[in-house]
């Protein structure tokens, strides 16, 4: 008996379970498998490339599935939300800027419009652009976020906006997690570095070997990689990333990398084409202290969905006489 | 029918609530209130006052209450603990710090240890050091903490140690963070800020006040009012506020704040004394957005069990057909 709530409802999915869209992770393959598993899979449109836009909808093949956009980044290639909508997505998400410019289009085409938030200031203009579905990003998130933490925005942006699913975004991975953010009012979950660590997802084995060995007590947000990548953020986002060599050379020395941003740019963009990643940032988040394999995608969300079920299930037997 | 776990049958208590011992503002009468109420009351031994430890176990009556002390503070009085077992407290908590000084002599009392810890390192020497309690605290509590979120240390130390009560803090201010903490595998919750927010607990009347009006965007971790106060703590600890006036003007401007520590601490000690919460710190957590009253603590307890019960009771609701 699968779980039922207003995300499902409202996206016409079977488990409440979204696949965060990773740049260049969530692949066409990955978000197919997400999406032939009862959940919703995103492609990671990221910072926008039409030829990868094109091949991954492609390789998603006849799998419903959306794609998310990086907010600020799309507004300096809005062409890129067109290519996007010709696939007819089921969802598009933004996250990361102001998603007016953006909301009529998608609406427009009946793809909903997911907009990811990380404050209940964001919340209320992502409210009032329209959005169908409200992510609650916390802090715990693998890559970009602000500092606000998953446990207290979801339930604050369910009091605000109870008229809108509300999904769960960082720091879960499993049934708990899940199962704990219903408890809180939210209607399902995003989850990315889960899906990372997956037969499907287009990453480096080397890193999903490092999510699989990190304990939570291993990520760190910061700038460090951005810099390195040449690749620096509007404020206030920074990003979560597994602490490596490289990380703890820099982090708190972000002014001292900016000095010599171009050669350890060279090095950092090498160290990626080789898979070093004592160097290069796996970006992943705090739950990767959850994580200890990485199998297919179905047995994932089999896995979460029944732990949950599970837990729910049990949880009026705490209630003892 | 109330909740049991782990914890209730470990101490002797009806209610899996906590009182968190915050400095100064968990009294006497605010832990009696608690331990009244069916929780554990901790006194805030803070950084240490004999006098203040005196009256305030007399204040607790005949209430089964216990204490907290900051570790790295307790390491250069001691003796406070001599003073503190002497009362027979329920239980002891050491939070930021080795426990292992003053662990035998704790136990040796029979009163239990409770380890609050920050991260999965610090369990584990929480835990060899004989800890009967483990409390998770998150970056989402109020006061010292340091940057794991709860939703991912309570899962990840609930299976390192298995057979340890396991202890949610930060971030949890109602029912349904208690229910979700329970599904994280959580034995119970430990609540500063929303005893804050309580009639009986020792605050001033516009601390509180502000807490009611806050969202959880208005709060920041840093180390500002700890070199306001003259009270630099040891890496890697900093303090989540409220957001005020004197916060914004020397956040990430710590560095020029020393220089003109002297003045400012002056001045801030005034402000302190005469309640101006426009420079005075506002010490409170994430949660500050669940909050929206102030009423006696035998109310908060009887809502939060209440909420929590029926939501764990309606889970199975979830599992439609």
């Amino acid at each position: 008996m699968p779980l039922q709530t207003r995300l499902t409802n409202t996206l016409g999915i079977d488990h409440p379970i979204i696949l965060a869209p990773m740049d260049l992770v969530a692949s066409g393959k990955l978000a197919a498998a997400v999406s032939h598993a009862g959940g919703l899979g995103l492609l990671g449109c990221g910072y926008g490339n039409a030829k990868w836009l094109e091949q991954e909808f492609a390789a998603a093949g006849n799998a419903e599935v959306g794609c998310g956009f990086i907010t600020w980044s799309l507004a300096k290639k809005p062409d890129l939300l067109d290519l996007a909508l010709q696939h007819q997505p089921a969802a598009v998400m933004l996250s990361f800027g102001d998603p007016n410019p953006f909301a009529p289009k998608i609406k427009k085409t009946g793809a909903k419009l997911i907009c990811q938030v990380q404050s209940l200031t964001q919340a209320r203009t992502a409210a009032a652009a329209g959005a169908d579905i409200l992510v609650a990003q916390g802090t715990e998130a693998g890559g970009h976020g602000v500092t606000r933490t998953t446990l207290t925005l979801v339930p604050e942006i369910v009091d605000a906006f109870p008229d809108l699913p509300v999904v769960a975004s960082g720091g879960i991975a499993d049934g708990r997690g899940l199962a704990a953010v219903l408890m809180l009012g939210a209607d399902g979950v995003l989850m990315g570095t889960r899906f990372y660590a997956s037969q499907e997802a287009q990453g480096h084995p080397e890193a999903k070997q490092r999510i699989i060995q990190a304990s939570g007590d291993d990520t760190l947000r910061s700038i460090v990689f951005d810099i390195s990548r040449r690749s620096i953020w509007p404020q206030p986002y920074t990003g979560r990333v597994i602490r490596n060599a490289h990380a703890e050379r820099w982090y708190g020395h972000e002014a001292e990398l900016l000095v010599c941003q171009e050669e350890q740019a060279q090095r950092y963009a090498e160290a990626r084409e080789r898979g070093d990643f004592d160097v290069a940032a796996v970006i992943a988040g705090e739950a990767v202290g959850l994580i200890h394999d990485a199998p297919p995608v179905a047995e994932i969300v089999d896995r979460i969905t029944r732990q949950a079920e599970a837990l729910l299930a049990r949880g009026a037997q705490l209630i003892g006489g």
